[in-house]
């Protein structure tokens, strides 16, 4: 029994191969690579009931994750996040079945964790020692905390308005950082640069090929977690895209391994009115996006005006009769602080955006109020104390 | 088969019983009291088997929990929390079997949640609507989340020194919030004051008595991830003491359920030099402690002058021959970078001030080189932005 089934990487888009056991950036012709496994095999060596005894985190899928030897996991005990039905909140917004998955319970406080575990540890594995990449904030911290464990060397370039934390955890982790007043594709032409100069393994989102079956777990944890009847939508906050064309690539997966039936929960992306590329591209009807200038949110992680895999991310929404969806900056603040109100939780402002988008959705009927909804909450809304004040009352000590 | 098996509470100091049924807050006698469980009933009912395939949060405990009704668990998915190894720090400090277990991954980032969960869902369960508590900021912050998940009012009394991202998790969860000049000693009597005048339930550390329930289950959890073979040394941040009473309180009654055998781990109380009343009161071979004035420290969630409960945590410490010890700022500061760099995890002053207090019982040769020793990381290292700098190299937009 071997401890991953991939077999090769390949091209989504020309459907050249590529050896997975050498280092891979971008195919030829310039489209992101995906890992492809040996699923005939692994349908008969493993069934899904075999998963419930096994460790609590994504590594539990480990067959279908990228990394041949178990001893190169870098892990900090990503995945198997919290999936809680919303009660309060649903009655509320008339969704009476609506869950949210809490990824803000994840090292990091981000989403971006699991990418990078995959990422990084598969990056160890095939013998990097010094990696670049562009970042909004999250995924840099990311892959600068899980690269120290690794040892591998972290140059992280990311916006001057990037959350001011994320510097510091790239910074503390020893990664070393450049900050750029710009958004994240000068981010990436800086990064580019560096890349050029100093031949540093490229790590941009979809450049490098597992970070996104990272991500992919994040599919086979809904499915698994709704005992492998998949719910009806599930709502994504899209900036780069890679966790719904992972959570779509999982379904797929699933699909081929008989561990899953029936249709595919319609997938959603959310975004926000100031940056929303695949929204345009989704009403236009077209299969890629066009690059949004001066794009502008506070959900910062979704601020991306154009995404390398917008033809991946197009592909999902069409395939599984989903759709795309912008909100505003006010709507995203209500439903951050009625989401804290009704359930308890202090949601970082992408996924309060899914969860502003459900209500929108569900008001225009496009999601029936008995259907089963996943917002997916992508991070911890401590790592963003300036988008939201505090009232207080200042008391003077009592003397006695 | 009871969900939980609680029978009563009772005085540790004076013995003196009270019903669980109804809302208790300290004995009369002046002293914290404690739930006490129909264990002998249980140790027929379960084995520890039993708990492998339950759900993976704190509530897999729920006979030794006090909610009596699983509807009125309150849960955002708190508990389970990784044990890692820590092979690369560990090298380097020569403690061969060193362990995290990270509080970082539960809601609101600290361990607060714990006792947050518990103790509001069982306040919900006895009726309370309105309740009042001082904090270092996490707990105030984790009580008004889990108040808002509950339908219940929290009023939350802080230091201006606390964590400034506390008090926004307060404010956005609808939490009252005030703020005073002073310590947890000068907000613990304007609580007080509050309570006098509008009869809020008194929430403070001890003075109601299910916060340490939640707290305690770090000592099952540590038993069940290691197999329930325990560890030699488990360090723990001591402020209130709570956690360190409530895993000590977890092994008593592990040992009288037949879940665990042989001796029980040495417990370090660990204390910042700028505010250390339980190390000095363990170095002078006391059983309870003096007010520490002037108190200071950059690891804020220890910065407690005076425990309600240190008599039960130095008798905790001295029934396991385990020791107080207090590290130096630059300690903690050091630590806590050493582990952000060799292990890739961003952990609190807190935490760090275990790696530290660890590093020097080694060297002092209290603990062996291949002892098994956890460190607990209390909550997340984002938390606390301003204990950490962080060098940047400002880059210049590439037009092209």
């Amino acid at each position: 029994m071997r401890y991953s089934y991939i077999n090769n990487l390949e091209c989504p888009k020309c459907s050249k191969q590529y050896s997975a056991e050498e280092i891979q950036q971008l195919c030829s012709c310039g489209s992101p690579l995906l890992a492809r496994y040996d699923l005939q095999s692994l349908k008969n060596d493993i069934h899904k009931e075999d998963l419930q005894s096994r460790e609590n985190s994504l590594w539990r899928y480990h067959e279908v994750l990228p990394v041949l030897n178990e001893k190169n996991v870098k892990t900090l005990g990503e995945g198997m996040t919290p999936l809680l039905a919303l009660e309060r909140a649903g009655e509320e917004l008339q969704l009476y079945k609506l869950y949210l998955k809490d990824e803000g319970l994840v090292p990091t406080g981000s989403f971006k964790a699991r990418g990078a575990a995959v990422g990084v540890s598969k990056a160890m594995e095939l013998g990097v020692k010094e990696l670049a990449m562009p970042t909004n904030g999250n995924a840099g911290a990311a892959w600068s905390l899980y690269s120290a464990k690794a040892g591998i060397r972290a140059h992280v370039v990311m916006p001057l308005d990037a959350p001011e934390i994320t510097r510091k955890e790239v910074s503390i982790s020893g990664g070393k950082l450049y900050l750029v007043d710009g958004v994240i594709s000068d981010a990436g032409k800086i990064t580019a640069q560096l890349i050029k100069e100093n031949g540093y393994f490229d790590a941009s989102t979809l450049k490098e090929p597992y970070r996104i079956e990272g991500k992919k777990t994040m599919g086979y944890e809904i499915a698994e977690q709704f005992g492998w009847e998949l719910p009806d939508v599930i709502l994504y906050p899209t900036g780069g895209g890679v966790g719904l064309i992972g959570i779509y690539k999982a379904f797929l997966e699933m699909q081929e391994l008989g561990w899953i039936n029936g249709p595919f929960p319609r997938l959603v992306a959310v975004q926000a009115e100031g940056c929303a590329p695949i929204v345009k591209a989704y009403v236009e009807g077209k299969k890629e996006s066009d690059f949004w200038d001066n794009s502008e949110t506070k959900a910062f992680g979704i601020n991306v005006p154009k995404a390398l895999g917008d033809f991946l991310v197009l592909e999902a929404i069409y395939e599984t009769k989903g759709c795309a969806i912008a909100v505003s900056e006010e709507e995203i603040t209500n439903a951050q602080q009625f989401i804290a109100k009704s359930e308890g939780q202090f949601i970082c402002p992408e996924g309060a955006a899914t969860v502003a988008a459900a209500d929108k959705l569900r008001e225009s009927g496009w999601i029936g109020t008995e259907e089963r909804v996943v917002c997916l909450n992508t991070g911890v809304g401590i790592k963003y104390p300036d988008t939201v004040d505090y009232k207080a009352r200042y008391m003077e000590k009592i003397h006695h």
